[in-house]
């Protein structure tokens, strides 16, 4: 499998072709928009979440709700490009548009780094790509790859640990249905009800004083066979790819595994996971600190992985920059933004990590078909307990 | 470029095929020999580290001391390859040696779930090929790749910025070559000489306990021009691209870029770096707490890439694991170990970070020969600092 | 650069994405449009070109009439698609349209090994995408990348030598722009008036019978620098490259350079070309037998390639099939078809080499603008002159 | 799958690193060296292949006998080497070497165009890596290919069907073993005994006048399952794949699939395969013109697959050719050379196939051990029967 994405935060919309996904899927619109909608929401988001309610159109691929083995063509339209027509088109007559060139780079965006590698002197055709706004394609693209994952009974979830000095706990005794119900209903996407209030009010008093801040999201995967991924060579580790999946979401700065920089500070005997075995489970382990991977494979266990964003470096209160054409000094400016991305983020680590896993999926399983997937899961499944 | 790497850690040799090298590139077996060297040392290695000596045997692609373009193959031979012999044949009558099966799978390893990936009842047909041991390979392939980053001025070090429970200082007035020097001197590999000792002394204890510990690395790399990797596709940006290298390295178990973590914790006034700029060096930024990365792509401020190793799994100290055979428990002994591998480690992160910038020069700057590159590299220097 | 293309023969739309497109480079959807046009005429085709009048939409990747270096997104709209939207509608209710599954699979076309492979028991699940409609999608690729070869003074064009029994002569005293003329001015685009209307009779002939034409197309591609491509690595040879391309679209059954086929016959030394010098064009061929390439890589002579097309399987006449589900023989009908379409395929092949082109000089040269890209061609020629 | 090869005409070795086999596969160095044997054999090869006699030799992913997953590493020596070793030293100090600098490229080989590219002024630099000697690696892969294509019951055989002149009949009735025991044991490999000795004695005339000869190489594959290779997408269609696979064999100009060129001269109601079925062997095909392909996917049918060599460029009967140092003409002599290479051709072919064949089979039925890509292979057999 392998996808493209394009489109740019205030064009027509966004495309997506996904390449390779197994026939006779059964695909739904609506889950798809489902996931999007997750995207969207989260305490702490600006005025444009408000008036984007996105929707996803499948213009390829997919027949009588089914994939049919060809490419699948998505599309998520921008609402709102009636008002961005003139300062978007891609016709060579921009008239006036010339006029309101952005020649101010932002500190914390591909702004100024990308005018000069691609030799921009408008800053709108960098930013306009570089934008969270692409996040909702890899959503979807996420929301195609559960949907083979669901079938094959590995479930997910992303959930916010900690937002500025806020820190939730982890509470993995709750049943898993449960515990999605509590984080999708949490304003914060957070399981830890008991700090849920304080981080809405720490983002309330960013927005106030015209701050943003960052967090710490987690991904768990659970139902995950032995083996994905491989040893053999550095380019097949599954966490390694993980890791660049998770790190090239906008605004992340690092990503960890099961005890991920704690394991430094530790002793080895403190570290790893003692194996078991039991005749209903087959091989096991008795913790799961390295988060579900060892030399580079799944063991089995559930997947935790983490991952660090920055706070939106859009902000109330003004940064020093230069203008690139004066030279001049000036303080970086906004119209409008996010206080606090986290929660959202959280749900687009989520649906990153779907596509991994259902990538190294179809490595290591026969697919053509999804029925034949499944069948080879299942089979799978019994050949670990029976090792 | 790509490369591809094979070979067990008791075969008779690791082989590299490196394809893609500009032609004319100086190419020198000694260069190579000093970073395998390099990842040798360190305090806390257990016996093997001795007994090696690694060198690299050069046996395709390059002529009187220069790459022709042609794929570079190198060669490195297990000095102790005699003794494995019979162990590690090829050949198909292993003869009584079927009666030395592994089949006890260590935690911490890929022992297990590897077995269970491939069906094999002997876990060495895992362990051989999951042994740090393929570093080696990966810094013969990092130390080809440095030859072409030394010619356009681009440098880098790793170095320990924590073992257990010790923590250096980070030293970054000091000059880059005296800073490399002390590194390289010191017994664990630290910039910060107050605490080598308080490192060492843990190393001793551990040791001693039949334990072992991790840590955290730093490569730092200056000299890295605007705009290496793309924020217009999510696969092409640099710093994922790097957590995949980073996060591959056998024990590691995340990464992190700048400040990193810390960044959930901070406000986004306090995050980003203000851009400045002044007739000598273009643009530039105040600060480099994003760790030269913005959208994806490098700033032109120096990389700064944290990596976190955990403790080394063979441990003295025996974990509990079941035979697959018998299904009994037993309590995993080892033969011999290192007690702490994190210097060593901080040697294979900066040998990986080399290959990856130079894989993301060679895409910025397509060069059949050397010349190209250096001639192409300087010119867009000039013109990054004219933007 | 890479590319995806995604739709069916009567979905909504063809999607496609570029990736990897330098920046500022200038974009006419008016050149992408006359290519389509190109595609679409030719004596011999049936009542759909007619239908069709192709324009694409560009909706992500340029503004202001220059790429930004973002992924390109084109659609090329179905005028037909209200027509179709029941039969073909992604949505899961299909309601009576299973009743008008196709259990009869078409000899000559991908209907019975794809609905085999994909377990299809509706065809139109394979013959939607495997249809000749997505070779629109690859002209619109092709005509993308030919905006950069011409900014690089190379220019191509792809002809008809032979249309079943009636062969052309390759004419190539004409200069080229006048050469191109005559192609494009004839309904069967042969540069050999004499035979024009030799092949339209034929055509017309076939198709009073109910039978179908194959043909022999040949692209020229003039101006290419010495040393695209490599000879270091089987995978990097052009002519492998280019093969693998013209072979792939569809009812292409073979493909050869330069005198191609002929090779076989003729003894060594009446197939190489002589090596010759002047201080004004540096070293060049006396003869052009090896049609460009020597070692996989270009040697500065114009590229010659040839493919043959096999008769659209297609028929009025009837092949003899049998049905999946009853698994009785029929004669294989037909609703409507082309009876010759290879002066389509000749625009179809002429486009397809352009990627590749294009695709071998990004991998020679930097190009993150155009204006790199011609430059370092530039520069590059006077240094071959000079050799 | 993947792999990668290196090494010189003349240097010390040829390695080459073959990525993502299957583990448990039986692997028998002796089925490889056969292989290499096969290419060295042939009426009319020159003296060199007799001095050598390649062996493989194992160097890593294989014990006792068996593939563990790991990549394998192959290493062909060079018999010849220490006559060789001043001239192809890897180091810096090359002496008295560099005034044997070649400096006078030969018409029809990469010298030139390879030595402009890579800015060489020796030659050699170029056609070490641009010899056919770099077929060696290519038939060791396909042997290792074969491997997994045995067990599946697939097999294969490559043989010659032109040399100049003349031309043998496809004698497809005989029974496989039998057809290949003939091809085997003919000095030209040519399946029609009757044209053997006119083959031989065009060749010896070749010889004798300094000239050389190419000709026409067919492969057959039988037993290869539906549906390998997709129509979804260009780049994932088998004929396509196979195209490239072929043309980047050193000296190769073109390539067919059944029918081939003479598609071009026939009516649609001829060319194409009508489609029968039987409860014993499911659907079929009456005839097979179309070489087993249909849609870019295979129909089950044997695989015919033709290619063209031109006639080895490297003649006593000298060809014109320019010093690229004095730019003074030279009529480019030879010191020794095969007349005519096309029956080694022909096995270098056939192994080239094999690999592209094995890749699709894994891709279709991705496999970590050759157990379950057996046993999906059946089940799919089974299916298809039944469809």
């Amino acid at each position: 499998m392998r996808y493209l994405t394009a489109g740019e935060s205030h064009g027509p919309q966004l495309t997506v072709i996904v390449e390779g996904l197994p026939s006779q899927l059964p695909f739904s619109k609506e889950k798809i928009d489902h996931q999007l909608s997750r995207r969207q929401k989260g305490h702490g988001r600006g005025r444009r979440m408000q008036i984007e309610s996105d929707q996803v159109e499948i213009v390829g691929g997919v027949r009588f709700g089914k994939t049919t083995g060809a490419p699948v063509a998505l599309v998520i339209e921008n609402k709102d490009w009636t008002h961005w027509q003139k300062i978007m088109t891609p016709s060579p007559d921009p008239q006036d548009e010339e006029k309101r060139r952005i020649s101010r780079p932002r500190p914390g965006h591909a702004d100024l780094n990308g005018a000069i590698k691609y030799n921009h002197r408008d800053m709108r055709d960098v930013l306009e790509r570089s934008s969270a706004r692409e996040t909702a394609a890899r959503v979807a693209v996420g929301a195609v790859a559960r949907q083979i994952l669901e079938l094959c009974q590995i479930r997910l979830v992303g959930h916010v640990l900690r937002i500025g000095e806020v820190t939730a706990e982890r509470i993995l005794e709750t049943p898993w249905e449960q515990m999605i119900e509590q984080i999708d209903q949490s304003p914060v996407r957070c399981m830890d009800r008991s700090v849920e209030q304080a981080m809405m009010d720490l983002i309330d008093l960013a927005k106030k004083e015209g701050d943003s801040l960052g967090g710490v999201v987690e991904v768990m995967v659970e139902g995950v066979p032995v083996g994905l991924g491989s040893h053999v060579q550095w380019d097949r580790k599954l966490d390694g790819r993980l890791a660049q999946a998770i790190v090239s979401i906008n605004a992340f700065k690092g990503v960890e595994f099961g005890i991920g920089f704690e394991a430094a500070e530790k002793l080895g005997s403190q570290v790893h996971d003692e194996i078991a075995w039991s005749k209903e489970r087959g091989f096991y382990r008795k913790t799961n600190r390295l988060g579900g991977f060892e030399g580079g494979m799944t063991t089995g266990e559930p997947l935790i992985i983490r991952g660090v964003m920055k706070p939106i470096p859009t902000l109330y209160k003004p940064l020093m920059s230069v203008d690139i054409d004066s030279k001049e000094p000036f303080a970086a400016s906004i119209e409008r933004s996010d206080s606090c991305a986290v929660p959202a983020a959280s749900v687009v680590a989520e649906n990153v990590v779907a596509w991994e896993i259902a990538q190294a999926l179809l490595e290591k399983f026969p697919a053509d078909t999804i029925d034949e997937l499944v069948e080879q899961v299942e089979e799978y499944r019994k050949r670990v307990v029976a090792f």
